[in-house]
């Protein structure tokens, strides 16, 4: 007797949409074969019908999103947004299916409740694709390392702003000309907030610190620093100094709590996140027994990211068939969310300051005033303009801190700033994975 | 009323057992959270129990592996090798164990019979640690990609050889200085054999070639070359032509069937697996929707071995609690595995020639008489040592060919080597990753 085939629902034919329904049809027998049973694609969820979508079978589409969630084994969400996705999938969850969702948005926003629906109605929520895209980053950490304990996860989880920041490093170009050629490319949106200011980033950063240290993680307690304040300038000195301007998505646990931020920090050179050019994401994990790993593929686009929602349903429809439940997503875990100010980083000051004898050491006694010490100094020869400055030569200085906290790196900062032969305090960029 | 326990056995007490008996004393709290019920270590089976394991409960020890593996719902297996492990898992799984196994020479061996048992018994088989160490390859490959036709997969996944090419590029030492250097570090055995002829990773090829494309891969379809053949000045030509000479193993989908093979090869330093420094292992998968991934940690060691395998155990144990099972090991396709002269690459051949014009003319038309196109040509100033040569000036050729297949190339290099002409074939290197 050949098994019962599972009913998949899938809600939006977008980009995404698309690439999952050609899949499910063309990859038909492969999928069977993985799960048990065949998959059948009973209905795509669309706003208009009659918008034609290539290789998909108009008599698949539907307005009727809620009358289709509930005739679905599995529902596939690639809609977007909070709603209608958070009606539909609890609507779907409440009718006994299983969900997959690429949802990074709703998750961040709303995931526990979505995964305490589920957990009540013993069905799955699978959601690969929210985080890096194509690359398999949730299951490893749900799974592979559920016996070990993450200490930090530090990734480069937005394609558009690292296409930017490699481009401005290789191509010398400013932010405003890199962030237009991305957005010639189809790499940024015509309205480039969401990635050029981190909000996608700091989604996947919530997801990731939520999934790494079983804790509820509300987006608004993550960190949030875009890359609009990166200039040509920062990056030419980063390359000079062996590092790279990454626009990095941080979730770390410390003696305290949890660190969640995103903001943009130099690499060195050496480091493995160093060599993540052009769109490409990577996901760089340090767990107590497993030490170092790193997750590295496409973040982005149709048909990477249908390549992770179809394991999700794969999955998914395996523990349909075998009985059986995904990884539980509880947040167990009793560790505070720290404020910003208590991160601890390595930290590169760029100041302009008049060059002549006893300066640095002004300087210096201004950061030891306020706890925080130098690992090194180097003073560039080349000529500086700076306003106010026609008689005394000026000196660019890059002074790089030893770890402290975010509080004390700002006083400092203040501080450095009030002194007399401080002419201007050209940038303050933390450093990390070093 | 609080969930039963899971009664885990563990087989095996070395450096690997040792890690996973603390990780599972240390953590409990963590994995009954995960798991959703408690897991007790019930007994480790050694072969002698009064030698003393730093940490380990003696109570515990036992000589008794069969008794054991029949009163336990997982069984752990790190002892390696074939016998005794694979009779104990099969009684374990026959008992109604599920089991986890870090044992890639059993699963390279034996892998489709186990899976057998283990489907016909309704329990799992996980083996996260078998292959690259702590790197999560084989979960992602199975699940995460189950709903991709994978295309490729090229890996450095023995750690030993990695370290050993590593030391012959940055510290240019000869292979003996370093492998000597490798085993005074504890990276090679006082044998090195099976990691520096390539057994090792030949073992992790084929398990990797059977699950990223659902066959049977017998071990002795592997094709096999070690590092013995790689030379000091192997290493050197790699760097002055941008590449490094790499360990890789490989498990390619081609027209015809599979291509599954370990050798070394020249790896440009723009590939992600260049950067692969050390003892670390990294995995690079071409799949058909997913595009190119990279999954990078440490390839070895007890304590990140021993994450790989909790987490496993993780999977093991929900699947026990909740009902269910992991993913399928079946090897559904029918793709044949190709003999190693159906390999498709392109080479990079070294030759000295006298120097005198017209003799590139005639090595160019020994490639073409065989139809290997010629990709480019670098000849050397530098005087070349070479015996028979008082008169001629000697020069020194590198070429580097379009892909061509491993037969043509052999029968190409033999006609090359009878020109009057050419002195000597210096080596002939695979270039991959391009």
């Amino acid at each position: 007797m050949a098994p019962q085939a599972l009913r998949i629902a899938l809600l939006g034919c977008g980009v995404v949409g698309t690439q999952v329904a050609r899949l499910l049809r063309e990859q038909a027998d492969d999928l069977a074969a993985r799960v048990g049973a065949p998959l059948e694609l009973v209905g795509i969820a669309v706003r208009d019908t009659a918008v034609p979508r290539e290789g998909v079978d108009p008599a698949l589409l539907t307005t009727d999103a809620d009358g289709l969630v509930e005739r679905a084994d599995i529902v596939v969400e690639v809609i977007g947004g909070l709603e209608p996705p958070r009606s539909l999938l609890l609507r779907a969850i409440a009718a006994g299916a299983s969900v997959v969702t690429a949802n990074k948005a709703l998750l961040a926003a709303d995931g526990p409740s979505l995964y305490a629906a589920a957990d009540a109605a013993g069905v799955d929520v699978y959601f690969e694709a929210a985080v890096a895209g194509a690359i398999p980053i949730v299951r490893p950490v749900r799974e592979s390392l559920a016996g070990d304990r993450v200490r930090r996860i530090v990734g480069i989880v937005n394609g558009t702003t690292n296409y930017v920041l490699d481009q401005m490093a290789t191509e010398h170009l400013d932010l405003d000309a890199a962030v237009e050629q991305a957005q010639a490319l189809g790499y940024a949106e015509a309205d480039p907030t969401a990635d050029v200011d981190g909000f996608d980033a700091a989604a996947k950063a919530a997801i990731l610190a939520s999934l790494a240290f079983h804790i509820r993680v509300p987006l608004e307690d993550v960190h949030r620093e875009g890359i609009t304040g990166v200039t040509a300038d920062d990056v030419a000195w980063a390359a000079s100094t062996g590092h790279v301007v990454k626009l990095l998505a941080i979730a770390e646990r410390t003696d305290d709590g949890v660190s969640v931020r995103v903001h943009p920090a130099l690499v060195p050179v050496s480091h493995p996140l160093a060599g993540v050019r052009g769109a490409f994401n990577a996901v760089f994990v340090e767990a107590e027994s497993a030490g170092e790993l790193m997750f590295y593929g496409r973040g982005a686009g149709g048909t990477p990211t249908a390549s992770a929602v179809l394991g999700d349903v794969v999955s998914a429809a395996r523990n349909r068939v075998l009985g059986g439940r995904g990884p539980l997503e509880s947040s167990y875990a009793d560790l505070p969310v720290l404020p910003a100010s208590a991160a601890v980083t390595r930290y590169q000051v760029r100041i302009d300051v008049v060059d002549r004898p006893g300066v640095l050491a002004q300087v210096a006694a201004a950061l030891a005033d306020h706890g925080v010490s130098i690992e090194g100094v180097r003073q560039s020869q080349a000529p500086v303009a700076a306003p106010g400055a026609a008689h005394d030569p000026v000196a660019h200085v890059v002074i790089t801190t030893h770890s402290a906290t975010d509080a004390a790196l700002a006083a400092t900062v203040g501080a450095v700033a009030e002194l007399d032969a401080v002419l201007a305090v050209r940038s303050v960029l933390r450093v990390e994975g070093s």
